[in-house]
């Protein structure tokens, strides 16, 4: 066994930047995805700012980021430091078994024994220390040959998550607090959830996972051996004058599947997955009432806004206000409201509504309404 | 006595077209006043429907706007056949005593012994017919010496109109349903407007006023002597190479009153104001509850929408949402909401919260936000 320096010496982080964030629309859209929008009113973008929290622990030339061709432009601009060589383009969205799975297999032929760390472009995670540590025991457990996940401590009964049930303590140096995970478990309703929260023995699903590269293929290859074989099939191709043909024979024919199913679950049920538990914030931020929360708790007005020109004059209004127009927006009496202002579009909708944003935008496309997706 | 006939004969229309209407921001605008906008969906504006329910009655001859200067062209082209002689426009808004009064005294010197009924330019009525019936008898009682006034029978107890309280029969030729007006009472909280509604002897006040000229102004002139010699010099001028020096020297100096404390109440306390019952529909569409409440009664929607170009997507909600832009607007589940889009400016409220968005406007003239004013 390695020391834990040795192991983080070996750490590549990867992100896979591709989802649009349907329940976001119309801040989201196919052409300016949720990792493109700070969310947070940081400053920075969700993608910024994960990369920000990964540059620490790979450093910066250590960083590969998955995404589509169209968003290319976007996402060097955001991350000037990102190496030619890391960037790997999509010609279409795979989900996340293709995207994590071709840089695992990519970066195994680079640097063969490379541990890689898959960490979502669009998450929002503000207590940098203990996400650091919760890596560097996940980090620590990889190079024992598990495939680490970091598991959030629930705060809330949340339904909007997946869980992950905790097993037996694990003996791992450098990663004191893992445990072996029993199972992965869907959204739960609320009772559910609650009873999850009592229990103590759940953690969030953070879609983390840390892995050496070679272990995670091999895992993938168990339950999808022709997707295996495509992925492989790129990699070989990916660092000669053959990558172009090569893609565009191949990637049109890959299954989609999330890394949930392919890797995860199967990992945890053949008890070789390990789950540090991440004691920090952590957010999906995965539609607009999520985002009000975020804004919520950091401050004493109950209605948080976003926009940099954004111009609000609310009267005992509550919820969250998006603004990507000059317009003046009035709100009068009005409580969790979601009010999302964009040039060709607007959404009025209620915090206790925002997951049936989705449910729109598939109307939208039903209707051929492509202008504004 | 004359005859009903001769009464009509010497009928004049008079449509004051003057107030902002605040309470519909951002649809209403001080260069866009209510009166301007077809808030019905029958294609006509306000002002113009108006119009059309006049000519019958007295002739599109015989038909004097009182209007701001910066809605000349507006109301000229809306309404085509009105008579250059007929526009009366203020320089500066100084409320109904002062526009009715100067049109009735422009007209008395005119026509001597002429009647004149005013009707406000932004109010809607669809039972053409019972209108009719009630003006012809309204002028009738006008013809007798009363300063009368058309009383809407109440529908329910609103608490946003004035109400008339109506005492003994009168014995009027040609308006056999005229009563005497005991008194005039400010719009009433609910409970007082449930009272009179059960009572039975209140109607709402329309704010039509229909009598002679010099009946009128005397009676203005008992509460009001300087306004009325003000507005005497003005009409003495008015016809004259003067008017332009008189104008500008008379009427900033005059008296800002409504029509309801100089004329009316003073005339009910006399014992001279008539009440036609008017039976037919009427609403002054104060608000966007009002208008939500027009449509919805019209269609099995309950959610209406206005607006040429509205592009609306709802998923189960119900108010109303005025489009002026051609953006997709996307309501889920969202009640009696009011949604108003405009180029500059957004209102999002609640039907409950109608009457308070005259509130945002003051706040807004506060702020010196005037370009959204």
């Amino acid at each position: 066994m390695t020391s834990q320096r040795d192991g983080l010496d070996r750490f590549y982080s990867v992100i896979p930047a591709g989802g649009i964030g349907s329940r976001l629309w119309p801040l989201s859209r196919a052409d300016a995805p949720k990792f493109l929008h700070d969310l947070t009113g940081s400053g920075s973008t969700l993608l910024r700012a994960t990369w920000d929290r990964l540059a620490p622990l790979s450093g910066e030339q250590r960083i590969m980021v998955v995404t589509g061709r169209a968003h290319r432009a976007a996402v060097e601009g955001q991350l000037p430091s990102l190496a030619d060589p890391n960037v790997v383009l999509e010609s279409e969205p795979k989900e996340s078994s293709a995207a994590i799975g071709l840089a695992a297999a990519i970066l195994e032929r680079r640097e063969p024994g490379v541990i890689v760390g898959s960490f979502a472009a669009d998450h929002v995670i503000n207590d940098q220390n203990a996400f650091r540590r919760a890596v560097v025991a996940a980090v620590a457990a990889a190079d024992a040959g598990y495939i680490a996940t970091i598991g959030i401590t629930p705060t809330e009964p949340a339904i909007g998550f997946g869980y992950i049930r905790c097993g037996e303590q694990l003996d791992i140096d450098g990663a004191p607090t893992a445990v072996r995970a029993d199972s992965f478990v869907e959204k739960p309703d609320l009772e559910t959830a609650r009873h999850y929260l009592d229990d103590g023995n759940y953690l969030w699903n953070g879609g983390m996972f840390i892995s050496r590269a070679d272990v995670l293929l091999a895992q993938l290859g168990e339950s999808e051996p022709a997707l295996l074989a495509g992925l492989s099939e790129l990699a070989d191709a990916w660092d000669t004058p053959r990558r172009g043909a090569v893609v565009d024979r191949v990637w049109p024919t890959l299954k989609k599947i999330a890394i949930d199913y392919s890797v995860a679950e199967p990992a945890a049920k053949a008890g070789r997955l390990a789950v540090i538990p991440g004691d920090f914030d952590w957010d999906d931020v995965g539609d607009f009432a999520a985002i009000a929360k975020l804004h919520s708790a950091g401050g004493p007005s109950n209605l948080a806004i976003l926009g940099e020109n954004a111009r609000v004059l609310a009267d005992s209004s509550s919820g969250i206000v998006v603004s990507q127009t000059g317009r003046l927006i009035s709100l009068i009496g009005v409580s969790d409201i979601v009010v999302v202002d964009t040039p060709d579009a607007l959404l009025v909708t209620t915090s206790a509504n925002a997951q049936r944003v989705k449910a729109v935008v598939d109307a939208l496309k039903l209707s051929g309404s492509n202008d504004v997706l």
